[in-house]
């Protein structure tokens, strides 16, 4: 059967819909494809069931503390392995089922649950039927990195994929793998019991690119569980368990978590027919401000694309998509000002330009270790750092990375800043409550301000009536 | 003996270390001058403390979601009332400390502990000594009102000067006023165990004007402990215990913590040699941009004022009087956005424009109720609400209620976002991340933006490059 739409979406996942939102304000002629599980990466098997588990981890943790506190009985706490990960599931369900009751369970032939191939830029096969739009989404997400050698450890070799799926904790487990959902949920098992050891071959985690920051970061999770960095894993059977090595390091583990990084979904979706380049993943070149795929009536959106893979970017590209999807000519569309958060405890957050991207030559930092701030100190989380970069001439503020207890707040504060191009003394003219974390962000951009050339005039924090 | 200064600073608290480091940028020919015990009010017996004993209880209190989670064990914690107050104890101790080495322990000569009088605008008693003085700031701060006739209660009667100093927890209390820190104790008290009773003579509390948000307040709240609001308190003794009445209830208890108010320090200050009027509290009036009093060489600033008791403007205020004190003509200043937070949990906080100065034919109100939001239900913390206010013309942000789970940090965003000027439009237009709190503030403004009458073109969370 041959269907003619104006838009067909392949992929129901969060960039997906955003997507179709968009759509749906201009015509009700598309069709959304997936052929896969539905319910988003993010509520099956990304944010949602991992902030579950660390808040898990977190609340059962916190039982180090309850002694100086006067809270008795704390050493007698112990944590129910299936009942957690249960807990986990079912937090989990709720989000997944949400995310169903706003989108598929209330579309009717506009949805088609198979897979997508290209035929032409315009024509899609889909099960046996052919479909023909006027314009395409491709939102088809992406998927966990496994070296093909590790398919021969069977189960033994987990995913997030899989990871939720665990009827009973593992009593060992190395994770390999730092970035943001390796270190999420390498400290979250650690702390509800797990013996973890958190490889990568990296020398950094969580994506941290400024070595001051990082270094204090790893100094803090290291303390949780042991971290072996700048080293290759290998993996080999031993007596029914795995021998997990990295450079001179070695442990026998019950299950390893693979959280090196996702590929985008891009097998059998015939690329190949759009007639533009592929690169080395299959990917197509894009216009990050349009989503558009060359000059053709095509765009891109969510992790499939293989930048940015965070759930409010694949908002903000389905939504790009989705638009430009039914318009006379694509439009291009500002970018947010970059902003990803570790859920670790305390919160890792880089924000804005990338450590690598500055000119050491152009900008100031301002930075503050958190020990003997207040309200870190009377939270039992005096651990951290906040480092904050600006251009040193005129004190606009660049990015930042740090290191802290409600550190995923402090990003936010940050990147809103950044994105209205404030500067250092715009931000030390605002209120910082007193006692808070903010306060610490306020240490740090008073640090930052002596390292500005262009002063104000007068008391910095005060602006002339 | 007498001594000619530049600048005399009455009061070694907040506001007046803050003047201080003004005062001390111009000359060194200054005097300050306390009488009264030293740390500051915030340090001593107001934010600090507090917050160390709302964590106790904070930390105490999650026990309740442990059996949710996985965490066995819980109904086995309890709480040791005297190490838990030691604990609070030990931790004030550190933030007085810290205060005193950073300000009059390190003073010689300039550090007068003596009460202050004035004789006239440019002269004090201090002691045996004459301050001729080229400006003044006053800076004496407040002290907690108690009605005279529970005087006759002895220590049963508490006030903050004397909570923090118990040895032990009683077993019941009455919190009379459920202002910030009425309602912050209240609460913390109860979650320790106490059997708390809070009454207000208003049917607000945390100074919540907004109605709806107030309900929703209360209704939190009072599951914790009762709340009796709009009625006046009435105390007698009955079996050597207190027995306090509101209306038509009536309780037993051991001790009540008079939360009604601070009053300025001002008796014996001399303020009628000023030669200006003086309100019935004794106070002069003054400028709120110059901290100046009338057209005198006089500055006041903090507490003492009876405006805005709180850290961070007492700051602001003690800059600016400092600063002004050392000028040819004082200078005005723009002041910061109000920004006032209670961090009962969830937290309650009021930024901006307060809810009854704002033109209900002028305003739109976007509003959410946290419930389904989802890191609030992994939190554990799913009540509250969030209303958001902007001018129904353009969409400019004008001020916001709240009470939620991390609403300290949600109210930074909103106070800066408002002291920017910005709309609710540029606040959809920045990153909000995924699964974060921030993302309840998302869906007010989405709630608002419907409600504003120019409406920018296309998706309103892109803006065109």
């Amino acid at each position: 059967m041959d269907k003619h739409v104006d838009v067909a979406i392949i992929g129901a996942g969060s960039a997906g819909l955003y997507a179709l939102s968009q759509v749906r304000q201009a015509t009700d002629r598309y069709v959304l494809i997936d052929g896969g599980e539905l319910g988003t990466t993010c509520a099956r098997v990304g944010c949602m069931p991992s902030k579950a588990a660390i808040q898990v981890g977190e609340d059962f943790h916190r039982r180090g503390l309850f002694e100086r506190m006067g809270i008795e009985g704390g050493e007698a706490l112990s944590l129910n392995g299936p009942e957690a990960l249960e807990h986990v599931r079912d937090l989990r369900d709720v989000f997944v089922d949400k995310v169903l009751s706003n989108s598929t369970d209330n579309m009717d032939e506009e949805f088609l649950a198979e897979q997508a191939r290209f035929l032409s830029p315009t024509e899609l096969q889909v099960g046996e039927d052919r479909i023909q739009a006027k314009a395409v989404v491709i939102a088809t997400g992406s998927r966990p990195v496994v070296p093909k050698a590790w398919e021969a450890f069977g189960d033994r070799i987990l995913t997030t994929d899989d990871l939720f799926e665990l009827e009973e904790l593992p009593a060992s487990m190395a994770v390999i793998g730092l970035g943001t959902i390796g270190l999420e949920m390498g400290q979250a098992l650690a702390r509800m019991g797990v013996e973890v050891t958190g490889i990568d071959q990296l020398d950094h985690i969580a994506g941290l690119q400024d070595p001051e920051v990082r270094q204090v970061a790893v100094d803090i999770l290291g303390k949780e569980f042991p971290l072996w960095l700048g080293q290759t894993a290998d993996i080999r059977e031993e007596d029914g368990r795995l021998r997990v090595t990295a450079g001179e390091q070695s442990v026998l583990v019950d299950r390893v978590l693979a959280a090196m990084g996702r590929r985008p979904n891009v097998e059998g979706l015939g690329l190949e027919t759009l007639g533009v380049p592929l690169d080395e993943r299959g990917l197509p070149a894009f216009d990050t401000h349009s989503m558009q795929v060359g000059e053709l009536p095509v765009f891109i959106a969510g992790d499939v694309t293989g930048e940015r893979a965070i759930l409010h970017e694949a908002g903000t590209e389905g939504r790009i998509a989705g638009y430009n999807a039914v318009q006379e000519r694509p439009l291009a569309f500002k970018r947010q000002t970059p902003l990803a958060i570790n859920f670790c405890d305390p919160n890792i957050a880089v924000v804005g330009s990338a450590w690598n991207d500055l000119d050491p030559e152009r900008i100031a930092i301002g930075e503050v270790k958190l020990g003997p701030l207040g309200r870190a100190l009377i939270m039992g989380k005096n651990k951290g750092m906040i480092r904050v970069y600006a251009d040193k001439d005129d004190g606009r503020l660049l990015g930042a990375s740090l290191v802290a207890p409600k550190g995923e707040n402090l990003a936010h504060l940050l990147a809103w800043s950044i994105q209205r191009g404030l500067t250092v003394f715009d931000l030390l003219r605002m209120p910082f409550y007193h006692p808070s974390i903010e306060e610490g962000l306020q240490a740090a951009l008073y640090d930052l301000r002596g390292k500005i050339a262009r002063q104000p005039e007068g008391p910095v924090e005060l602006e002339r009536l």
